[in-house]
């Protein structure tokens, strides 16, 4: 498959969508099995092996079941409103791969769910593959795997063959780093951790009018000079990211102080010490914003998600492949979760990004350039070469 | 009527609601006809000659008709959930000091909106007897008038006499200044004048994993710069105050940056080149806060109303009146707008604010103290005593 014919069958396989004239694909939906079918037929096309397992990954074994095998693979879901290439580029280009008649064993996986959108858990597909699919989301999922002719009790032999060597996927930045810095590719290193809280300010509603500056406990003022706090903390920490994205005012109303301002906080670093510093000294810049005011604050961590580094040995393979297929070495760290964060604890994973123009993802205007998707393609064949070498 | 029965019918008009077991009492609405059926009755007992005007008002006139008389008023209707005293408490004390047997001649007006809550539209009664009702509102309250059993047609005999030699309100503050001050009493000199803006910050949504700080344009952070920098310039400035009350983030999701937020901004100022002067300052502290990031902006400016000085004269024989009564002179402005505000373009008009014990109105907690509401009585016995030297 050339690069054209990648994006090609990624243009028609955003065709198989929940809503017309939207790509929108989610867990196990009615159109996912349009693209089991036409990627199976393409798998099967180049002579592997065809199944999707009890969670819904589309999965094509080439070469012998007993060799150590190489995976590579991605997700087939896709958010509300997607792209074209978030998740399925990954899995076309290991099928496009397994054209190119590798000696090593490869499985290529279609994971059914990483967005999370269906049932609000991400990462079904590979956490099946990991075995770590909890007993909530079992049952979250129990009635969407059977109404798609599936059965539950098949799950345990969706786990990962013991037999896999390792991980590979490839997927588009989804973020500025790469287009900014004209480097068609990245080599992840780490997908960061992430603390997710929520913060409210407790202040007094009041009369705008009435209400003098000096009497006032405003609980959006209070917000607000912690959010401009948390900008400059995070901007003077190499790679550490802090937003607020989400603000509930009450009552909300232009000529009444605010009384309650609840903020979310996303704060992301490779580093997990580095991570867990910078919230507490988010914290600590909102209990000074809301103490000079007498306001209240109540927080609460929804979310502590540890860094997961991927595989050294990988890295420095796929970075070699990168180098020998002309293009700049360029380890960057991911900034979203992805499959590979999941199957790393389980065995070596690495992960390749094609640079997003214009950084856009998670929108119709999702696009790569073939040159380098070539690129990619070429690093690709090269890093599977050594992985020859290394188990002949 | 002592303060204690003042207090009282207060408490028992609380009771003509909209709404079993909250104070709600909207222009026209079923329950002001026991409003006015009570109060009346209270005039009639006196000698007055009662009536209802035509936009709804309860007009009760003392004295003869033809004498030069003074009108004291407030409104009769209420926010929902609202206290006791807010606006009927003047009207009972109208009636109260006529009750005293003035030599003058007194019309006491109880009006029927000032609160703008059924409408959308404040001040109907009194903007009635100053004939500025403009078209769009009386097309929006011809039903309610007809509906309350009352004629359109005769809007025009509810204009002011033209023998009203002024107008004095007693009103609860609804603000802290007062309590604070451990004052009784406040001279009103100014109804402050009022801006309202909504500004709109555009950046760019962006994923807020991905998206290192130095490539982002985060509304939300150039918004809350603006608030920060709102507080300290309203802070700055004496009399001066700035609210931002409402703000709408897009999307409004915790792991993504804001793409656009819009917000209110509140300013209110005794002196109109102050306030001009002060929003000046405040666009362009959103224009540096906005272009620092890389962030659009756009203003629309929804109100600007002149503050309004009250009568010179009638604000020195307050001033007197209060401290022969026994309590210290505190002259103020009022924050937040009232019946006084439009009658004061058309005849000398005088306000006296009773202190709001915890700056508390506008809800069930709303309370007045005996001992501030006898001050205020005694204080307005005594102006009406100098006007009645003045056109003896």
């Amino acid at each position: 498959m050339t690069e054209i014919e990648i994006i090609q069958v990624c243009l028609e396989l955003a065709n198989c969508t929940e809503e017309p004239g939207r790509i929108t694909r989610t867990f196990l939906s009615p159109p996912m099995h349009d693209v089991h079918r036409i990627l199976g037929d393409r798998m099967r096309a180049l002579g592997m092996q065809v199944s999707v397992d009890a969670a819904g990954n589309l999965r094509g074994l080439h070469g012998n079941p007993d060799s150590p095998r190489l995976l590579i693979g991605s997700h087939l879901d896709t958010v509300p409103d997607a792209g074209a290439f978030d998740g399925i580029l990954g899995v076309i280009m290991g099928i496009a791969l397994v054209a190119t008649k590798p000696a090593v064993a490869i499985e290529v996986i279609g994971f059914s769910d990483e967005e999370g959108v269906r049932f609000g858990v991400p990462f079904i597909g590979s956490r099946a593959l990991a075995g770590t699919l909890d007993d909530d989301t079992l049952t979250l999922c129990d009635q969407a795997i059977r109404d798609y002719g599936l059965d539950p009790a098949d799950l345990p032999n969706a786990r990962l063959a013991p037999n896999a060597i390792g991980y590979l996927e490839f997927h588009i930045e989804q973020g500025p780093i790469l287009d900014k810095a004209a480097m068609p590719l990245g080599v992840v290193d780490t997908i960061v951790g992430q603390s997710r809280l929520s913060l409210t300010f407790e202040g007094q509603a009041n009369h705008a009018g009435t209400t003098p500056m000096n009497l006032r406990r405003d609980a959006l003022v209070a917000a607000a000079e912690w959010i401009v706090a948390a900008e400059t903390i995070a901007a003077s920490n190499d790679g550490l990211v802090a937003t607020t994205g989400k603000l509930s005012v009450s009552p909300n109303v232009a000529n009444v102080i605010a009384g309650t301002v609840r903020a979310s906080l996303d704060v992301r670093h490779a580093s997990d010490s580095v991570r867990h510093d910078a919230v507490r000294t988010l914290l600590e810049a909102a209990a000074a914003a809301a103490d000079r005011r007498g306001i209240g604050l109540k927080r609460e961590t929804l979310l502590d998600q540890p860094a997961v580094p991927l595989d050294t040995a990988l890295i420095e393979s796929l970075e070699r492949a990168v180098k020998e297929a002309g293009c700049p070495v360029n380890r960057m760290s991911s900034g979203a979760g992805h499959d590979a964060m999941i199957l790393a604890r389980h065995l070596p994973s690495a992960m390749l990004f094609l640079r997003s123009p214009g950084g856009i993802s998670h929108h119709p205007a999702e696009s790569i350039s073939p040159a380098d998707l070539a690129a990619a393609m070429d690093a690709g064949r090269r890093f599977i070469a050594e992985m020859e070498s290394a188990h002949a």
